[in-house]
């Protein structure tokens, strides 16, 4: 039974899955949802996301949802089955060092990203109103020293623990959204490391074709 | 090699190791650091934690920070090894709702709750400042709306996913602060599926005990 995304491609954490998806080579169908408001619906509630958000992910009978708990759930069951790309490896200490980086991303790179993202993006984008500077300014400010800190754990990699891991992954929706931003790219390519790291990621062919996906 | 853990049990983020040390039967030490400044150390950002934080788990030469993080690496390298409990079960279908669960906590639950406490208990009680009661209407409505949620999930269940799992240690050591305060304590009672399930947790033996190294 083919795997089904409710979900948006425009949304990031339902991007955050697509790109997943894709470099686990795992067949996939996109289902919208009905409509933004079906997302509050009694059925959706009780049957796919008990907040009302997407993504969920379906797989057969086994429903799940939020983002990041989806591709831990892919890479559990299919990581190794399609290709031979590995999101988490079998190594305990690589993979401690992947979730170190997975937390790193939550806690510390995506609320400043959001920040200029909710701004620039889906205030001024998609809701018409101008953005507030104030709010962008500490994005960017709070932003500029976490990538500081990248930069020097970047030294000599490629990817964030070294090889291409599910942290990687865990940091392009929102990048890919503000870096899209001219007035912002800045602060990736300033930074010589940081800037080779991003460039690493957004060249990969299965997160390229996901960027496409969200530009429809 | 004995397993050392830098931090102070009263952080929050230290209380989430130390539970799943206790849980998982492993034995640990606690190194609390020089001083708070001295988390900003070269030294300690260098070989500690780049952002310069507790809690951080030495095992041998291996160094690994944040509490998620290290709780994660803590199961996949020693779930099984000096007891019996499971905080990840093997079977993909159960350990995706663990996932989902967790994040849960850190996207939905956290932040309410944290709300609550940064002012009930870090300003008021050690900072001396006072509180801010609009912060804390905020925190509390939005934890009755996610409380809702939980209490539905939680109908016919002891635990979040039925049985115990490290998705319910994620929830405790906020909880546990945020409930010891009298005016707060309802949001929980109240509600009686939310009201067994925080019952159960905090009468467990090792969160018991680790709830009472907080209070020296
Ligand atoms: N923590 C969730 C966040 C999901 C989320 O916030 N989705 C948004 C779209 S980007 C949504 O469904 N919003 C609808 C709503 O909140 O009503 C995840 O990682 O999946
Ligand atoms: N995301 C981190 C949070 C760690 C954290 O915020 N620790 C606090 C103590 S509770 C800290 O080290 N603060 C020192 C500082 O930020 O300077 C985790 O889960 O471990």
């Amino acid at each position: 039974m083919t795997i089904k995304l409710i979900g948006y491609p425009i949304s990031t954490p339902t991007l955050r899955v697509v790109i997943c998806l894709k470099e686990l080579g795992i067949p996939y169908e996109f289902e919208p949802p009905a409509s933004f408001q079906a997302l509050k619906d009694k059925d959706y509630i009780a049957n796919k996301h008990a907040f009302g958000k997407i993504p969920v992910l379906l797989d057969g009978d086994y429903v799940i949802n939020e983002s990041r708990a989806i591709c831990r759930y892919l890479v559990s069951k299919y990581q190794g089955k399609y290709n031979d790309t590995i999101l988490i490896p079998s190594d305990v200490h690589k993979a401690g060092l992947v979730e170190q980086f997975i937390s790193y991303e939550s806690c510390y790179y995506d609320s400043p990203v959001s920040k200029i993202i909710g701004q620039e993006v889906f205030a001024k984008k998609f809701r018409g109103k101008d953005p507030d500077p104030e709010i962008i300014k500490q994005g960017r400010e709070d932003l500029s020293k976490v990538l500081d800190v990248y930069e020097k754990l970047l030294e000599g990699k490629e990817y964030l623990i070294g090889e291409f891991s599910l942290a990687d992954i865990f940091h392009c929706p929102c990048t890919n959204l503000a870096y899209g931003i001219a007035a912002h790219s800045d602060l990736w390519d300033n930074r010589p490391n940081v800037k080779n790291w991003w460039n690493n990621l957004r060249n990969r062919d299965c997160i390229k074709k996901s960027f496409e996906e969200v530009k429809n």
